[in-house]
C-alpha cells in the first residue's frame, strides 16, 4: 500500500533533472527527509549530479515532490552538516566537489562555517582563508619541544590544569609582552583555547540577550557570530585607513550605553587598517569619560612589514579600560589551541569562571610546549621565519595588485598583517565575481561577510596566508582578468561555470 | 596631605590581629582595593598571618578601615584570583597554603572554581576530586603514537581542523559504539574539548534566558553552573538506586516545558548510581511522549566493576530523544581536552554552529592519537590496565568503609565509577566535618556542591580517582574517626584547627 511519488517533470532551463531520479515512499519507517537525503546524496556519490550544480530551491522542490519545505530544508542541512553539500547565502545550495577520504589535512577556513566549500580549497588557489598553511611550521622544532616536554613532566603534562592556565606559561607571556611595550604579570594573564573562545568567554561575562555591543563596520565575523548569538545588538562604526570615526563612536556612546567596544587596533581584519596613535588615546580617553570597556583582538600585530613599529592601544590604557586577546594560531602552530587574554583585575575572577564553565581548562601539554619556545627562545627566530615568509607573500600581492587591476579597483596599502582590502566599482556584483573566479580556480572573501546589518556589495578580502608566492601572483592575473571581463561586459567569452 | 589610617582596635576573640598593621593611603593614586590586597598579600607572604586563617568578615574589615564593603570585596577577590587566599561558601575568606613555585602538577580538582584551596592537595589525602591522578596514564605509549602523527601528518596535525572534528576519529569512534549497543556514523558525532565544553555547547544551541531545565537531584555542578550561567530555571527530580523519580518527571513535565533533561543514567556523578531498564525504557517513553530532549552524559560507564553489563539510554534511544555526550578524561589522559556528541540529525547543524562560535575547532594533534589508539587497539588496553586500577581503589575504599564507619553513616555501593555517597546523620554539620577532616589532611566534597537550589547538609562525596590504595586505607580510618568523634561530641580531644 505505498505511495510511490513519481516525478516526470523536469525543472525548465534545462538547469537540473535530478528531480525525476527522486522516489519518496510516504509510508516508510524512514523519515522522509532522511529519504530524501539519501537519494541525493546517492545521485551525487555515482556523479548522477555534477559538482557545484545547484539543487532545486526548496519550494520548488517541496511542492514537485508533494512534501513540506521543512523536509526538503532539513535534507539539505544534512547534506551539508555532512559535507555533500554547500551553502551559499543568498544563493541557495550546492553539490560539493569530490573529496578525497583524509580531507582533514588542507587548509580549512577560519570562517570554515560560512565557507562550507573550503574543504576542496587544495586544488584552487584560496585567497579566502586567513588561516596559515601548515606547511610554513617548523614541525622538527615542535616535535623536539614536545618531546622534552614529555619527558621533563611525564603523566603531569596530562594531568589537569589551572583554569587560569599553566603558570610557567603566564610569566614567559607577561615578560615577553615588554616587547609590546605592555606592563602585565602572570596573574593578569587568562589562557583560553584560540582566540574565538576569548571572544567566547568575554561574551560569556559581559552580554545578557539585548545588550549592545561597539563593533567596527567591518569586522570579524566570527566575533560578530558570538555576539549576535548571545542575543546582542550590534552597533556598528565605520573604519577608516586610521581607525574607527571618532564622531560617529561619540556619538553612539552618548545614544546607547554599550556593554564593550570591540576592536582590532592593528592590520584590522579585513581591512589591514591600523589605528594612529592619536585615535588610540581619543578612543582611551573616550573610554575613561564613558565608562566603556574596550576589548583588543590582537592576533596579527606581529606580522609588521613595514619600519614602522605597531603599538598595542593596551600599551596606551593606563586606566585598565582595555581587555586584551591575542592569539598564537597565526605565528606558533595553526591548529592549536591557544590563545591569551590581559584582564584588568576587577574582570579577573568573573571572566575565569565563564573560562571554567566553557571548558575548565585549555590542554596542558601545548601550553607547556610553548612555554619551552619562550624560555629557549626559539619564538623570535619561529616569529622571525614566518614573518619573513608572509612579507614575501605580501610584496607579492601588493605588486601584482598594482600590476593587475584596473584603473576602477582601489586599495589602501597594508602596513602588515595577512589580509587586503579591495574596493570595487558598484556596476560589479560580488556574488558574479566570487562565482566566475571560482570556476577559474581562485577562491575569495567577499565583503558582506564582515559586515553585520548592511550588505556590502563592492568589497573583497584577498588573504595571502594560504597561497604560495607564485601561485599569488597566478591568482591575482586571473582574478584582474575576471574584473576587467565583468568590468567590460564581455561575458560571452567566459566559459560558463 | 595624606590621610594615613592607623587601625588599633583589634576584632575580639583575638582571632586576627592583621587588622593593626594595615595602613591604607585615600590619596594615593593606587586604589585603595588594590593597596589592600597588596598588603594582606605582603602579611600572607611575610607568614605574618597564617595558612587558613580567617580573613576579618567584608563588613567588619570596611569598618574598621573606614571604606567601602565593595573595596573590601574587591580586594579579597583579587586576592582569591591570585590563590593567595580561598573562599568557602557560607564560611568567608581563609589564607591559602604556602605553594611551590611550580603548582600546576598536581592533579587539580575538577571542580577546581568552587575548590580554589585545591592547589595544595599534594600534601593531603584527596577524595574531593574525581580527577584521575597523572601517574595512572601510560605516558610511554601516549609519547610513541604522537611522534607517529607527528611523522605520518607533519604539519597537517596542526592545521585548522574541521568544526566537526577529525574524520578517521569520527569513524573509529562510530566503529567503537557498537560495543556500547550505541548505532552512530560518523556523520552524527561531533567531536569537542572535553564535557564541560559539550554541556556548554549543548546549552549554547538550545537554552535562552529564563528557559527551564530539568535536571537530577543531586548532580554534576560544572553542569548545573552552565545552565545557571546561561539564566535557565533548573528543575530538579530527585534520584534514587534506580535512577529518577519517575512519578516526580512526569509530574515536572506536565506542569513545565523544559527544553531538555540532563542525565548521567550509569555511575552518576555524584550518587554512582545507575538506571535500571525499566526506568530507562520509561524515561524514553515519557520522552516520545512529550517530545522531550535527553542530554546523556556518559563519562563514567567503561568503569564498571560488577558482572552486570552497563547499557546507555543512548542504545536504547529509537526515536532520537537523545544527545549522548561522552568524555575521554577519565580512560584516556585527563588534561587532553576530547569529548565528544552524538546527535540525531535534526540538530547536527545547530550543535555545529554553536561548536564553531565557541573555539572553532578541537586541537586536531590530539585527535590524530586518539585516533590512533582506537585503529592500533591499544585503546582496549589501556581501559582495561585503569579499569583494573580503579577497580582496586574501589574495592579498598569500599572495604574500609564497611570496616570503620560507624553505623549512623549509610551508603549504597555502586556497581562502577569513581565516587561514593555517605549519608550522615542530621546531627553532623557539614562544614564542621570538612574542617575536621581537612585539619586531618583528609579533603571531602560536601553534598552542598551537588545542590542547586535546597541546601543538602547530609552529604559527602568521596572519590577514589586521585588517591592510591593504601592512602585510601589512612584516608577513610581517619574520616571514620572524625566522625565518630563529632558524633560522641569528643570535640575537646581533637586539635584546633
Amino acid at each position: 500500500m505505498h505511495t510511490i511519488m513519481h516525478l516526470q517533470e523536469a525543472i525548465p532551463k534545462g538547469e537540473f533533472k535530478m528531480i525525476d531520479l527522486l522516489s519518496l515512499d510516504k509510508n516508510s519507517s524512514t523519515h522522509l527527509y532522511i529519504q530524501l537525503a539519501q537519494q541525493l546524496k546517492k545521485l551525487i556519490k555515482e556523479e548522477k549530479i555534477a559538482p557545484h550544480t545547484k539543487l532545486p530551491p526548496i519550494r520548488k522542490l517541496a511542492q514537485k515532490l508533494d512534501i513540506n519545505n521543512v523536509t526538503v530544508v532539513k535534507a539539505y542541512d544534512l547534506l551539508a552538516a555532512e559535507n555533500t553539500v554547500y551553502k551559499k547565502v543568498g544563493s541557495g545550495t550546492f553539490v560539493a566537489p569530490k573529496l578525497e577520504v583524509d580531507n582533514e589535512s588542507p587548509h580549512l577556513d577560519e570562517e570554515v562555517y560560512i565557507d562550507e566549500d573550503s574543504k576542496f580549497d587544495q586544488q584552487i588557489i584560496n585567497f579566502a582563508t586567513a588561516a596559515p598553511s601548515p606547511e610554513l611550521f617548523p614541525v622538527q622544532t615542535f616535535k623536539k619541544l614536545l618531546n622534552k616536554v614529555l619527558d621533563r613532566d611525564k603523566g603531569y603534562a596530562f594531568g589537569y590544569q589551572k583554569s587560569q592556565g599553566y603558570l610557567p606559561l603566564r610569566e614567559s607571556i607577561s615578560n615577553y609582552l615588554q616587547n609590546y611595550e605592555i606592563q602585565s604579570t602572570a596573574q593578569n594573564i587568562q589562557i583560553v583555547s584560540g582566540a574565538q573562545q576569548g571572544i567566547d568567554i568575554l561574551a560569556k561575562t559581559f552580554l545578557d540577550y539585548g545588550d549592545s555591543v561597539l563593533v567596527e563596520e567591518p569586522s570579524y565575523p566570527g566575533a560578530l557570530s558570538v555576539f549576535k548569538a548571545k542575543g546582542a545588538q550590534l552597533i556598528e562604526v565605520p573604519i577608516e585607513k586610521d581607525g574607527i570615526k571618532i564622531a560617529e563612536l561619540e556619538k553612539k556612546l552618548n545614544k546607547s550605553k554599550p556593554k564593550f567596544l570591540y576592536l582590532m587596533p592593528n592590520f584590522q581584519n579585513p581591512t589591514g587598517y591600523s589605528y594612529s596613535k592619536k585615535k588610540m588615546e581619543k578612543i582611551l580617553d573616550l573610554a575613561a569619560e564613558y565608562n566603556l570597556l574596550i576589548i583588543e583582538d590582537d592576533c596579527l600585530n606581529d606580522l609588521n612589514y613595514s619600519s614602522k613599529p605597531t603599538l598595542p592601544l593596551k600599551a596606551l590604557d593606563n586606566s585598565s579600560s582595555v581587555i586584551y586577546l591575542k592569539s598564537f594560531s597565526k605565528v606558533f602552530m595553526p591548529g592549536l589551541r591557544l590563545a591569551f587574554l590581559i584582564i584588568p583585575p576587577e574582570y579577573l575572577e568573573d571572566i575565569l569562571l565563564s573560562k571554567y564553565i566553557s571548558d575548565i581548562f585549555t590542554d596542558g601539554l601545548v601550553q607547556r610546549v610553548l612555554d619551552l619556545y619562550f624560555r629557549q627562545e626559539i619564538w623570535t627566530e619561529q616569529l622571525d621565519y614566518l614573518q619573513q615568509t608572509y612579507q614575501h607573500r605580501y610584496e607579492v600581492m601588493v605588486k601584482s595588485l598594482k600590476n593587475h587591476l584596473p584603473k576602477e579597483v582601489s586599495f589602501i596599502t597594508p602596513q602588515g598583517g595577512l589580509n587586503i582590502w579591495l574596493k570595487l566599482p558598484d556596476t560589479l556584483t560580488m556574488e558574479q565575481l566570487y562565482n566566475r573566479a571560482l570556476g577559474a580556480g581562485v577562491k575569495i572573501a567577499t565583503g558582506d561577510l564582515f559586515y553585520s546589518q548592511q550588505p556590502c556589495q563592492n568589497r573583497i578580502r584577498l588573504s595571502f596566508a594560504a597561497v604560495e608566492a607564485q601561485q599569488i601572483k597566478n591568482g591575482i592575473e586571473k582574478l584582474a582578468k575576471i574584473i576587467k571581463d565583468l568590468l567590460t561586459k564581455n561575458n560571452d567569452i567566459l566559459p560558463p561555470l
